[in-house]
């Protein structure tokens, strides 16, 4: 029988866990997860932003080669907010498209986040089933500036944000969370009746801005609410590891649980979370933007309690699950995930760089524990004075910068293991600097000799795209009437 | 039988353990201790500075009380450093002289910082043998200027750092935790043999700057020298319990691990470790100086794998210990610790504040979740001028000071579950705020108003009183000739 595999992608900090030093540890089931799995250190993310993390994933290949970037400035992030025209390219070969051919039934249950113009639905591109949205739920709400975003069953909406599946924003509450874990349950279920492998996608957006917890979970924590997210997620990630146990098919799927960037520092404290000891937060490529909590769960095959420094990218989640279902990643094309099985199930530690993009620009690459940033920047002095900052109580001077600034001839270099918060430069004069820098580079130009940029798919905003009226919204009388196309470069200030 | 106590009290930060997010995860004996026992998360040190921490420890009581601190200046963190003429007083019952009366042998391995003139001898307070030396090895070594820092056996002195105990300051290397472990060993294995129970104070200084460990830790860390230090810490933890079960008498001993002070962040890279997500480090009264990693171990007592949000202080191990060995704490003064058997037996909460103090000031206030500031103070800009940083790339406005501020009339409030980094003050507006520092204020009345002062110990300083001359001295011809007398103020610049 062919091994299901389950990924939990949520959006949490590393710090946000009780296994990685949260002082609060009210995270009893994902700890458990790692005391039964293998724990990752050093495992990262392919973008400090949303969208491009998630295409990533599905992809097994760098924002810059999946089109999921943008040109519009240079080193900015970009995502896929309403007014986005672009999305995952037809060209593009997504994880469940492959595991569909060998037999596997693909669920995505959350945030989608690659596109919401009908070319990008993900039943179009290999997924079977569906229950979430296509963007985040981000306000204003109910006005008549943009329509909330839809929640989707399979190819149709079945009701808004707010408006049908309520969220109330005093007081956080919404049972959204139970919903989606029932929803991954029933799935789990009805493959194990049937004995049809599956890939569940569980991409649930609680722990987004503007945050959410059930009745049942709010106040509970220490941390406030957005604390109460993370307990509710970690008892629905429990949840779903029990009915695995529970239906004799846990030793039969590989489940990962991650996160697609690090904790948004500029929602703290009330609904941002924590990078631990770790520099700045989502939007920097700082370690704190990309440096992600991991863990791989496969009872009877991972041996309990492991721990690995392997440097992990979400992208080798693509190329592992590719390994598990026997099939080969497509060869047309450059992948840039490697199959984690033999560091997971053999202790192997291989050898690969990580590569930290903003955007259309290589911002830093790491090798074993050193680092070197090519370019620094958090955000601008215009939007830092707005109140906007990325790194809030921290600054180190030269590096959490406020202007782009160039390090292409001598990077900044930092040794991740006696400094993992990128405090203290090495000496450029020092051989240690020469040797890891020579070595760095040599994979720099490796990698840029062979790249071929994708088509930028998020230069260009339209209010006209919008969520109006998505399939389905003529039987819930929600269809809203969109404004004339009028195509803009998007704004991205970051 | 009476219960055995050992403490493992270190040089370490909250951070620097794996079980507590250090992201090298190098400690597997201490989180498998964890893992066996119960962890406190909240757990704090006396003072964020090692001989009143050390003081308070052994008598239970603040520095301010048992005159571990200064009045030369406003808020100066003091110690004990070769020059100091105060030291302990008489008047103080420490620990070990309480359970020698119930039939204890009490020993202290490594440093024992509470003064260095004859009648502040350890075996003059209880202490039945003693290895180890008396205070810091700093620098500058084997000029006219100071002695080198002698370690003693017992009553005499048994050679100096640098001359007999190699430690070189090129590479790290000495191997004095190897005579450290060895020495706890052999002590605990006399003490089974003869049937006797004991007092174990195992405090060491690898950690402490200047930082060693022995050829076979050295370059096995990914942290550089300190995480050496670190991981042969752990690892002769791990030999000291393994013996203890080996013996079997594990059942019969409480043991339990903390630190004096928050990592001193000033010797980071090289020589300074982690705080975690907490804020600054050594010499500061914000979390990163004075919260302290914490774990009791007692197998076949404490349930394995407890966590604990208990308000903690290193003045509990006094009360708990004297508990456990049937005692009543002094009833003629002042005690701060308290017995937490409570809390580590029965899984209780006991409702009691933590003071935060730097020298003669209470600076902050810890009830519950909640830290009010009263004072908030770094370090000077001139100190800070020099290169000397408490804080180094963090900056919290209005809160990591370079000037002393006061607050007393509204103090900074912090919660510190939803901010354990104490970046974001509550409104002082807010009816959280008013209801938090009212009851918090009530308690600063309180202690206030029932305080006595203890003379202070930490005011003169003499050239003459540095050891010169330690006894036993005169058998190894090492005996140096002291200065004239000449008692200044000591300077304490922060």
């Amino acid at each position: 029988t062919l091994t299901s595999f389950g990924v939990f992608l949520l959006q949490m900090g590393w710090g946000d866990l009780g296994v990685f030093g949260e002082p609060s540890k009210e995270t009893p089931h994902l700890d458990q997860m790692a005391a039964e799995g293998m724990l990752f250190l050093d495992f990262y993310t392919a973008s400090p932003l949303c969208s491009p993390s998630r295409a990533a994933l599905l992809t097994g290949r760098l924002p810059v080669r999946n089109g999921f970037y943008t040109t519009n400035g240079h080193a900015r992030n970009a995502y896929t907010p309403q007014d986005i025209v672009g999305g995952i390219p037809d060209s593009e070969l997504l994880l469940p498209e492959l595991l569909k051919k060998a037999g596997y039934t693909n669920k995505i249950i959350g945030k989608w986040h690659l596109g919401h113009q009908p070319q990008f639905h993900p039943l179009r591109h290999g997924f079977d089933e569906w229950l979430g949205s296509p963007n985040c739920h981000f306000g204003p709400y109910d006005s008549r500036e943009r329509p909330n975003i839809p929640i989707y069953r399979d190819w149709e909406m079945i009701g808004r944000y707010y408006e049908d599946f309520k969220i109330d924003l005093k007081t956080g509450e919404a049972n959204l969370t139970q919903l989606y874990l029932q929803e991954a349950l029933d799935f789990i279920s009805k493959q194990q009746a049937s004995q049809q492998p599956f890939f569940l996608y569980w991409a649930i957006d609680a722990t987004h801005a503007p945050v959410y917890a059930s009745k049942q979970f709010l106040g509970t924590s220490q941390r406030g609410l957005y604390g109460d997210a993370v307990r509710e997620i970690d008892d629905s990630v429990g949840k779903i590891l029990k009915h695995l146990q529970q239906l004799g098919i846990s030793e039969n799927t590989f489940v990962f649980f991650t996160s697609d960037n690090g904790a948004a520092l500029i929602s703290a404290p009330k609904q941002g979370g924590s990078n631990g000891p770790f520099l700045c937060g989502k939007q920097t490529t700082f370690e704190g933007g990309m440096r992600e909590p991991a863990i791989a769960w496969w009872p009877g095959h991972i041996p309990a309690g492991g721990v690995s420094h392997q440097l992990g990218s979400v992208m080798d989640l693509f190329s592992t699950s590719l390994s598990l279902a026997g099939l080969q990643p497509p060869s047309d094309r450059q992948i840039d995930g490697i199959d984690l099985l033999p560091v997971i199930l053999q202790g192997k530690l291989i050898d690969r760089p990580i590569f930290y993009y903003r955007g259309n620009e290589l911002m830093a690459v790491r090798a074993g524990l050193y680092k070197a940033h090519y370019w620094t920047w958090s955000n601008s002095w215009e939007e830092h004075s707005k109140g906007i900052d990325f790194c809030p109580g921290q600054s180190v001077a030269g590096v959490t910068t406020h202007t782009q600034e160039e390090h292409t001839y001598l990077p900044l270099l930092f040794h991740l293991g006696r400094d993992p918060g990128e405090k203290y430069p090495l000496s450029f004069a020092s051989e240690e600097y020469q040797r890891a820098v020579e070595h760095i580079s040599g994979l720099v130009q490796q990698h840029k000799a062979s790249l071929v940029p994708g088509q930028p798919q998020l230069n260009v905003c339209d209010q006209a795209v919008m969520n109006w009226s998505p399939p389905g919204c003529e039987k819930l009388g929600k269809c809203l009437k969109a404004p004339e196309s009028d195509p803009k470069k998007c704004s991205w200030p970051h």
